[in-house]
């Protein structure tokens, strides 16, 4: 395509910007855009605010599409209102990652958090979310509950003190500094992070593109935990498709859950797709065995 | 990129095949190959049939992937699978469209169809997966049950005489020619061809992306069917992932469907997804009551 590079991977055509995500080897994403809206250079990676044609505004670090205001709260209301919903006491909460900080915001949803603590190594991500997309972060700036930590996850749960209820691990895809989020020696950090009834969930990846991920995290959490439990939901704009979450617990199984608690001023969950949700295709389930025999 | 232009849509670039499907105004993809295993130009279309790297062999039509070797599988399950088993007697079926044969391979595997008509406007296609794609046609072409029929297929509801139990429509993507697989007077003529007890299934495209179709879908069926269900799949290698498709019925219900009858050598549907397929998520339940009050 001819046209002026504005960046890496955004390219300005007549009067259309085009955002070419190059970061796999064997599939590439070109997505037609009306502008760009910020452009921030941090300590960490580029940190961009498209609007696009398909998808709307989302937030892009790196030239890889991370959020979308189409269809980022599939994946915001899966990865709180399970864990949420399914424990009996949720006060005090901890996400490590989401700096879109949309996780956040579902989880303001009930009342009976007391303190979320959102640890995320990028300021320039909050501040740019905050600013540039009210849709996904909503609430977040203006609820006292929420305490934004700017800091590693992996040290920040090493050298934790703090005791949680629930811990939303949202994490970028395993490549980079977050491949340590996928590893044996942080959950086990986890678990030490969570009282004697916690709950901790995780993004395992897509069960049909990266089985090894989903089937390594669950061998994991089964010899942490007592309950692990795989659910599925569609996020339109990951590459697969399909994708799971795993969420493991020291005492309650979310396939007991009081699903009547659930709030219902949602786009995607209600209590239907939480009970659904757990029912698993058998690639899926395939996938589990062959993880509890390895 | 630079690289040698292979037709419209391949390229290749040193060992390597380009697949550039352009198709989308917003959004293009591009998938890396190993090698293009045939290519053959049609009276209606250039079919290719191409080995990719992360979704293994496809068919290729005019330069737009149709169905996968990696996920092909969970499409024609679920099109096929859900209406066969809530009908009592699935005797005889129809497949319109579907030159893939993955569905009336789904359908082969129920002992009670006796008789399987494919009409598909487009000889080349079907000749080409039975001959390359043998993971997705499987025995259709050795099972006598089986009649290819090679014409249009709203051309062949107009005038067909036979009536089934079950019609299946596996269409592509309401552009070109298949936008008459989605009008009123195609279900029309659908509806003349089934037996009194029976049950049409067709895909009525992203509830993210295509809303439009579903509900206008959804609307047709609900005037000429007692029981219209809408129903989800995940669909990886279709951009937006959730998929829809629309069962209508002139008695059963699948949502009492005796789900025991499901076959079980399937790589995705099982009989809890059976039973979660049909939960759907609040932005698809809106778009269905919009479509109720249009």
């Amino acid at each position: 395509m001819e046209g002026k590079q504005l960046d890496k991977h955004l390219k300005r055509i007549g009067e259309d910007i085009w955002l070419i995500e190059d970061d796999r080897d064997n599939l590439k994403l070109t997505y037609r855009g009306k502008e760009i809206i910020s452009s921030k250079k941090s300590p960490f990676q580029q940190v961009d605010i498209v609007d696009l044609y398909d998808f709307g505004k989302c937030l892009v670090l790196d030239g890889v599409v991370q959020t979308t205001v189409l269809d980022g709260y599939i994946y915001n209301e899966m990865i709180s209102h399970i864990p949420i919903v399914t424990h009996d006491y949720p006060r005090d909460v901890l996400i490590i990652g989401g700096g879109d900080c949309g996780a956040a915001n579902e989880v303001l949803k009930y009342e009976e958090v007391q303190s979320v603590d959102v640890v995320e190594i990028d300021e320039v991500v909050v501040k740019e979310c905050i600013e540039h997309l009210p849709e996904i972060s909503d609430t977040v700036p203006l609820d006292e509950r929420v305490n934004f930590i700017f800091t590693d996850g992996v040290e920040y749960v090493k050298n934790c003190e703090k005791r949680y209820d629930v811990i939303i691990i949202d994490s970028s895809d395993p490549v980079g500094p977050a491949v340590q989020l996928f590893s044996e020696d942080f959950y086990k950090d986890v678990k030490k992070c969570l009282k004697e009834d916690g709950i901790m969930v995780c993004q395992s990846q897509s069960p049909i593109f990266n089985k090894e991920i989903l089937r390594n995290t669950y061998k994991i959490l089964n010899e942490y935990y007592p309950i692990v439990r795989v659910y599925k939901a569609v996020v339109p704009s990951y590459p697969g498709g399909m994708w799971s979450f795993t969420l493991a617990s020291l005492k309650y199984d979310p396939v007991n859950a009081d699903t009547s608690k659930l709030k219902l001023n949602t786009l995607y969950v209600n209590r239907e797709i939480f009970e659904a949700c757990f029912k698993l295709p058998n690639i899926v389930k395939e996938c589990l065995i062959e993880a509890a025999n390895k």
